[in-house]
């Protein structure tokens, strides 16, 4: 046996939970419920790598005499991988809790919009905004994400909406990037909403957001995937799709908000152009969901928004798992739906959609990761991975759910380094 | 203008929520709404108690020049008193995923009951546990609702369900008094479950209740209120009476587990018995909340078990705060419902029975502390009051449920000193 040169070793989890095996076609099915789980398990690090993921046994004997790695005891608690939040809006300014009264006092999303409120708020705030501002604002919410599990998140824009504050929220989630330890993995979403003054002529803005602003993105490099709001009242199917094949044209990978509130077809587009992921899907068709399970197409759950805009249905998980489709969660963190916490994600997909823990686990992690296109650095705790690892204050993984609405993280590594300790 | 030797200033606070004024009756009704704010407001502070709640001007005013109290700077944050949790179940051992599993999967309480799982599970774990073990385990939760912004909670026996195991819970949270800083309130729980051994005999351990264990409890000073759940196969609506009036009897005050699964009445039991409090009430009728209404007594509802037993329908908040009911909120802490934070509870609170912002702090402060008599000590931000108190990371009160799912509180002070800060 080989002896190693380690930076880290964890040792002793009650629970290591590798998610193993899955990076290359995501986890569907009864596929979801097995978590790879090691009892008495460890993991060993050498730089920002993982070397080995075995019994805690094992991991000590592959420890080089002499050499002295950093030991976290994980005792009683269970060992996974850093949790992925594979839809978020970041970089944005302005907060909109007065919504919240609204919303809890019966207004719906059009009076709150007429009333001046709703997403242009956040528009103009984020234009009055200075690069600088957006990415003090939005490391607060990743100091928050960190903190709280997750360690590698997708930024969309969309609160710019022309081609100069598109492109400010692009480069502030660049900036994010590289003064972070979470990793940030770009989406350009220009196509977020309709802005107030194309109202009429919502083309003129498809044809500036497919003619100037996907152009430019690719060309800076701002961005891996292209995000469409296809919704009544927002973009149409078939625009969604000229802008999604314009993108790919230039490099970008197409994503959908599919599905969300009205059954418009948005899985059946992100079907038919090769989306890597359809999200919301509170609508899906039985149609839609047929595309999705046939393209393999990984539909992103987003239970916190459901909960929090007080949807009576909720996106039909267990049909959508029966079906074939590869589930992934996250937060939709956005000025409307205000939770960095994964953790809560997850306890709200048990609750709500009925996903087993396990199931809720698979889809925060390695098929999180295949949303984003990061099987081959994220997701699972298998050599060669980034040593991106939650060390989590709970016997096992059923736990996680159970004990809701706070932080069970204990650590945080982050390539390598404990970049949160409680 | 008398200058005061102080030992701690809290100066700027956006908003500084006093709840003043309601120390002798709850607030009611549209007062619920009225947070009685300071704009950029302060607290002075000397040894554990509150010396004045003004603007920040005028507290500044207040120091005596050379002094020099501690400065707590809460520019951009709100200020308010530490949050009350009036319902929790402490000092137990095990936990109960397994089950968690099960309810998502459709199994029933009784299913679960039957199948050995449910409180029975809890009882046998907490009967093996030695009392410094139970003091272990709830100062971990303590630790928690601490830093969650809980400054003062309830703890109910109620696992024990014998003579011995009842007193050794309650001793538990004299100990857990004595080492923590958060003040437990003690409530004796012995009528929580018939202990199956009493199962077809249940007025034999009504009898055990009412002439050994409530005699013992008072006797010792082990609990301030005594609580029964009344509901169908559990406790009838004469049986808690008698252990309600018989607890009167020895000095304990009535609380009632009333109408939670059926309409049973406990609702009138708690106005016929003058409880403190009715808790739950998912299931209250039109009548009971009359009588709740004219006998003036607190509804503790608890929306994070309805949450995490995925109830259809909620306690009718709306219903209760428009017919006259002063309304508390708790956690409801207990193995089926693992969560520490009052925060979250507050957002379900607003979500999912649609309670302003405004009233879920006035039902998580001062109608809270009404709910566990602790008026005169804690609730509001007043001249000679405990000095609990939370600064949170929010401009103003309604960002608090707005943004959910994490912790907001930035420093927690607990009878004049820093218990947290983060």
């Amino acid at each position: 046996m080989t002896r190693l040169q380690l930076d880290m070793v964890i040792l002793n989890a009650a629970e290591l939970l590798t998610l193993a095996g899955a990076s290359h076609t995501p986890k569907l099915g009864k596929e979801m419920n097995e978590l790879g789980i090691i009892e008495d398990g460890g993991v060993a690090i050498r730089g920002n790598q993982i070397v080995a993921v075995d019994t805690t046994k094992n991991i000590k004997r592959l420890v080089k005499p002499g050499s002295h790695p950093q030991i976290i005891d994980a005792t009683n608690k269970t060992v996974l991988p850093g949790l992925i939040d594979p839809h978020a809006h970041l970089a944005f300014a302005g907060s909109r809790e007065r919504e919240f009264v609204q919303r809890l006092q019966g207004a719906t999303y059009m009076e709150i919009l007429e009333a001046g409120g709703g997403i242009n708020v956040t528009v103009k705030a984020t234009h009055k905004a200075r690069r600088s501002t957006l990415v003090r604002l939005s490391q607060q919410i990743l100091n928050r994400m960190l903190e709280y599990g997750t360690t590698t998140v997708e930024g969309k824009s969309g609160y710019g909406l022309d081609p100069k504050h598109e492109y400010k929220q692009l480069l502030a989630i660049r900036d994010l990037n590289l003064i972070h330890p979470i990793d940030v993995v770009p989406t350009f979403m220009g196509a977020h909403v309709v802005p107030p003054k194309y109202k009429y002529c919502s083309e003129e803005y498809v044809k500036l957001v497919m003619e100037k602003m996907i152009p430019t993105v690719a060309k800076k490099g701002l961005a891996e995937f292209c995000d469409v709001f296809a919704e009544q009242d927002v973009f149409t199917i078939d625009q969604a799709r000229r802008i999604l094949n314009q993108g790919k044209k230039y490099g970008l990978i197409p994503k959908v908000h599919a599905d969300e509130m009205t059954t418009l077809g948005g899985a059946e587009l992100a079907a038919e152009v090769g989306a890597i992921s359809a999200d919301h899907l509170l609508k899906v068709s039985n149609k839609g969901i047929q595309a999705l399970a046939k393209a393999q197409i990984v539909a992103v759950l987003l239970p916190a928004t459901a909960f929090v805009l007080m949807e009576k249905e909720y996106a039909p998980a267990r049909k959508l798992i029966d079906a074939g489709v590869p589930i992934a969660l996250a937060t939709d963190f956005n000025p409307n739906c205000m939770t960095e916490s994964m953790q809560l994600v997850m306890t709200l997909a048990c609750l709500n959609m009925r996903m087993t823990p396990a199931e809720a686990i698979s889809a925060a992690t390695i098929n999180a990761a295949h949303a984003i296109n990061r099987t081959h650095i994220v997701g699972s705790l298998e050599p060669n991975k980034q040593a991106d690892i939650l060390v989590v204050d709970a016997p096992n993984h059923a736990y996680i759910p159970y004990h809701f609405g706070v932080n069970l993280v204990n650590t945080v590594i982050k390539s390598g380094k404990i970049a949160f300790s409680c």
